[in-house]
């Protein structure tokens, strides 16, 4: 790595100042001249490198796209064309092209720029994304716009191969097969998703990375398409059912489903992949552009452990290593742990993931029972409805998928496994706010669209022994069991708290007959209403605090502890809509007679899509901080 | 038709009595000689029609199926296999041979036999379908849970080529292709989802289908496999990469992706089916089974409009014809006549429907603007992107999906529609009960997931120039929305009231300023509340009845209307949790002191999954017809 650092500051040191300074705004790049792509590649690698080991932030995705990156700012005239980014942590250097680049300093932080494109932070980014497999359809939605417009510009959507093993990206692989319209789609191949990638497409692919005795011969083939200026061999190829085509055009799939295909190219050679755009734009169909990049490229550490500088925390650019070192346990740990010690005494027990065993905290269960762990890819659909099936197959499944990707499953919970009444096991991770990823990636629906769903039992742990205490529990089950919990480190206050988990019924953790005021807590924010508590105690009032543990079914005892106090606040990290608060002034209302029924106060995240930034500035901004509540609640009482 | 019906009778008469009375239970069609087969399939068509013309339900699928499924049923050992029935509708041959015949008298009839598999059903029942594309994943499961657990069966999933269009059924392929284990899919290709099929895999199957060239030949290479015993050959040809395994594997395609492709077959002679089945069966990977099948088969009028014939209400076995004509219009035709009215005067008006374009009323916009029209088959999750696609490219999509359909797309309208604040219309049909579909088409959580999401605006009519109305409204917001509106006729009552329609405003139908009950009806159940209302206002209650119109935003007046008066009633056609009754206490309970503040009785449907049946019977069930909410009414005014 240092070799490699050094190398390209001698290179710049050759200029007569960074390439990257004449780079102020969308089609600048086109001004650099032709020599100077390998150095103007190293400049914003290097500025990646030192920039992100500052801010934290996904790297090496970003550092396999910057030739990729510069060759479609070089081709296309931003912003009246349109580049769609898939999932959008690639963008970075689409983002230092387009005058962004005093945002890195904020990278990621509250009020700074968001690592994904944002169409409000630029009319260069064309569609916002977050979650995976989403571009074709928008850039195929983009194509039919600007054709009813009568319009003439070009629609690149630039997808990860991981990516294409999202169900959605296969309907609009399926959809964009039959258009007779220019769209072009860049197939970004560094043979990972996050995880490293899995199944038949990934093999496929794989097949046609190595194919390198076509390659050759389809370089040349292509040569002298380009040469001719007209598409009819590509059309008599297209149409031929014969071995030439099998020779030379790998990407048969492809071209089977009715795609026209280019490549495989080497995604680190600007100049070959201008031509191929070049090429793609003059084609009157959906023209797939295979491009062959590594993940990592140009920083050592980035290219040996991808997984690792996949999203990653301030790091030591010499190094690579963490400039912070985690000194407590968070949730995923305590998780991690628990599933590798039941799994021990429940060989029934098995463990889903979705292309994120890392992330999740299932990689040392992978490891230890490898016959039991399913990496599914990038297919939230499929793991839900895998899972479902190995239920009602007799193995007790739990799904590890994060709170905001585990939407996509919606209607498999729900028409899958909850209508069974199947025993499937969710472990929801990133539940509530989880900072830095922002809008997208935001756990905030999760108590909301799971409650409305029949037969299904939802937790939140106060702490990190309630969490293996509730996977414990919820693998005794005969029915559907989802547990969220927070991003970040594991609570370890209330120790000595821990009444054994029963179903349905909630923790009174300090209680007193003559409450004024009851707090009623879910999951992370029982931590809040412990210094509420604290406070509120200290000034004189009289208070009561509950960790509800259940948000469905919900604890109607919770209902008789309240009764005959002034005011009774709700706290949870999910919006209001269909949230905890909500439910429980349903049960109030119905339990308790108006004239011992307390006030109540909702605590929630608002009605809105949170920002990137620091949790708890996050929590302030939208008042879930415990300051901000303790105001609410003196506003209430009065 | 009366000439195949004359045949089968015919063939009948010739012998000693039906020989489907032979088949009482699971493998008693094992006892059939051969001979007989033919015979038994004229039966089961001939059984099918007859039933379904007297009780309704999906025919067209069904005729399809007969042959494949006594291959299936020949060949395997139920209930120790398992058969995973994509959607499900084609599985009455499958409960016929399962000793389900009396069933049949009463299908998808209140207390009757469901239309779909159902696991409580038999034990023939491996896994509960009903929406698409959800077999192989299931079956997956199921394949894993039986090697894990040491069990030899075997595990079918029968999915058809529409329901391959479906992303989640690409996951499940992709991830069946690198299983090392058996597992058997049949593609049921009759060519058709329930419209027309659409897109690239669809043109791939079509040109398999028309592959005659090398039917003779494949055939050959496979009987000479058959006969060779071993899987040495197919080994070899799948390493091949010749021409060879070009001409004689017609499912390259499929190949590709790594699994073992046979066929296409004829999917109406069991015999090569039984044989195709004996030869996956002894495959260790996944095999799929291309079996070409004619939907509506040996009836003619489904033959001729297999459409028309997919969910048939009761008809004339002679004509064809519905044994009842409608007479009153419904919400579909509705929605239907008025999106071609505000096409002619919005050019940026375009529609999308994901394969239903008969069953939401779209039929005539995609005739009178077939530029505009966008089917993209059963891809809901694809539909919803491309629609953001459409509205970021500055076109106005209407989206319009069955209700519980529209759960697949749930993070597509929180992630790609509403973050991004796209002007995106949903029009929402099939929403409250559906009736005879039952547990899995139930539109009964889509004011609950809708609601949670931010930016998004919910609205239901409550009779049909209020749909007319809303539709126009939706269309010249900036914003995304939603209009939820019920299956079957639409309500032609209370015409007179038709205040303009204006954002997060309710309409006051009956007003009194010494309102003891107010009722509060959203969409479906204003009907019902204007029953109720002329009830109680009879019996000399003094009442108020509202419209709310909009769920989301909800109209903060109404808790001023309210005020004072003794009970508030809300009343929605949807799950309690996150929906309008607990959004409006919520609601009430901040706008209103506790000591004019009515007490609220929320009406809506159980925290329950609701079976098939008549949706009048089903009402009193849960207790949401008017009678029995006017009993609930009575004890919470006492």
């Amino acid at each position: 790595m240092a070799n490699k650092k050094t190398d390209s500051e001698q290179i710049i040191a050759m200029e007569d100042g960074p390439i990257l300074d004449r780079i102020q705004g969308p089609n600048d790049i086109k001004k650099i001249s032709k020599e100077e792509y390998p150095l103007l590649a190293a400049e914003i690698r290097e500025f990646l490198i030192n920039s992100i080991s500052e801010t934290g932030g996904h790297l090496a995705s970003n550092l396999g796209a910057v030739e990729l990156t510069m060759a479609l700012h070089l081709s296309l005239d931003l912003p009246n064309d349109k580049i769609v980014w898939d999932v959008g942590h690639q963008s970075y250097t689409h983002k230092l092209l387009t005058g962004r680049r005093e945002g890195f300093q904020n990278l990621r932080k509250y009020g700074g720029m968001s690592g994904f494109p944002k169409r409000k932070e630029s009319d260069c980014d064309a569609f916002d994304t977050g979650h995976s497999s989403t571009s074709i359809s928008a850039g195929l939605g983009l194509v039919e716009a600007r054709e009813l417009k009568g319009e003439d510009h070009t629609v690149v959507s630039v997808i990860g191969d991981g990516s294409l093993t999202g169900g959605m990206a296969f309907e609009a692989l399926n959809n964009a097969a039959k258009l007779r319209k220019n769209f072009i789609i860049i197939l970004n191949d560094n043979n990972m998703s996050i995880s490293e990638n899995v199944g038949g497409l990934s093999n496929y692919l794989n097949s046609l990375r190595t194919a390198e005795k076509y390659l050759d011969l389809k370089e040349g083939v292509y040569q002298s398409l380009m040469r001719s200026g007209n598409e009819s061999m590509v059309r008599t190829l297209r149409k031929a059912k014969s071995t030439v085509k099998q020779m030379i055009v790998p990407g048969m799939l492809f071209e089977d489903m009715g795609l026209t295909y280019l490549g495989p190219i080497d995604g680190h050679d600007v100049h070959k992949m201008m031509r191929a755009i070049r090429y793609a734009k003059r084609v009157k169909s959906a023209v797939m552009i295979h491009v062959l990049t590594e993940k990592g490229k140009g920083y050592s550490p980035a290219e040996k452990h991808p997984s690792r500088f996949h999203g990653a925390e301030p790091f030591d650019v010499a190094t690579g290593m963490p400039k912070k070192v985690r000194e407590k346990a968070n949730y995923t740990d305590v998780f991690s742990t628990m599933m590798c010690k039941l799994a021990k005494v429940k060989p029934e027990m098995v463990a889903v993931s979705a292309a994120m065993m890392e992330g999740t905290g299932l990689k040392r269960f992978a490891n230890m029972y490898p016959d039991r762990f399913f990496d599914v890819g990038i297919a939230e659909e499929h793991a839900v409805t895998f899972a479902a099936g190995l239920a009602a197959g007799g193995m007790r499944p739990v799904v590890a998928i994060y709170s905001s990707f585990l939407q996509r499953a919606y209607d498999q919970i729900l028409h899958d496994v909850c209508l069974q009444n199947l025993p499937v096991v969710f472990a929801i991770d990133r539940a509530g706010l989880v900072g830095s990823d922002g809008e997208t990636h935001q756990g905030i629906f999760d108590l909301s669209y799971l409650s409305s769903i029949p037969n299904m039992t939802v937790m939140a742990p106060k702490n990190k022994w309630e969490l293996a205490d509730m996977l414990e529990f919820a693998l005794e089950q005969e029915s559907p069991c989802a547990i969220r919990y927070p991003r970040g480190t594991a609570y370890d206050g209330l120790k000595e708290y821990r009444d054994p988990v029963a179903m349905g019924k909630c923790e009174v953790l300090f209680k007193r007959d003559d409450a004024e005021i009851c707090l009623i807590a879910v999951g992370s924010m029982v931590k809040t209403a412990e210094e509420l508590y604290a406070k509120l105690e200290a000034e004189g009032h009289k208070c009561m605090l509950i960790n509800a543990r259940f948000v469905k079914p919900i604890d109607p005892s919770m209902a008789e502890y309240v009764r005959g106090s002034s005011l009774v606040v709700t706290l949870e990290e999910n919006v209001i809509s269909g949230g905890f608060g909500e439910q429980f002034r349903e049960l109030l209302d119905e339990r308790v007679p108006a004239e011992v029924r307390p006030k109540q106060l909702n605590v929630s995240l608002p009605d809105a899509y949170v920002e990137h930034g620091n949790v708890d500035i996050l929590k302030k901004e939208v008042e879930l901080d415990a300051e901000s509540i303790y105001y609410r609640i003196l506003e209430a009482l009065n």
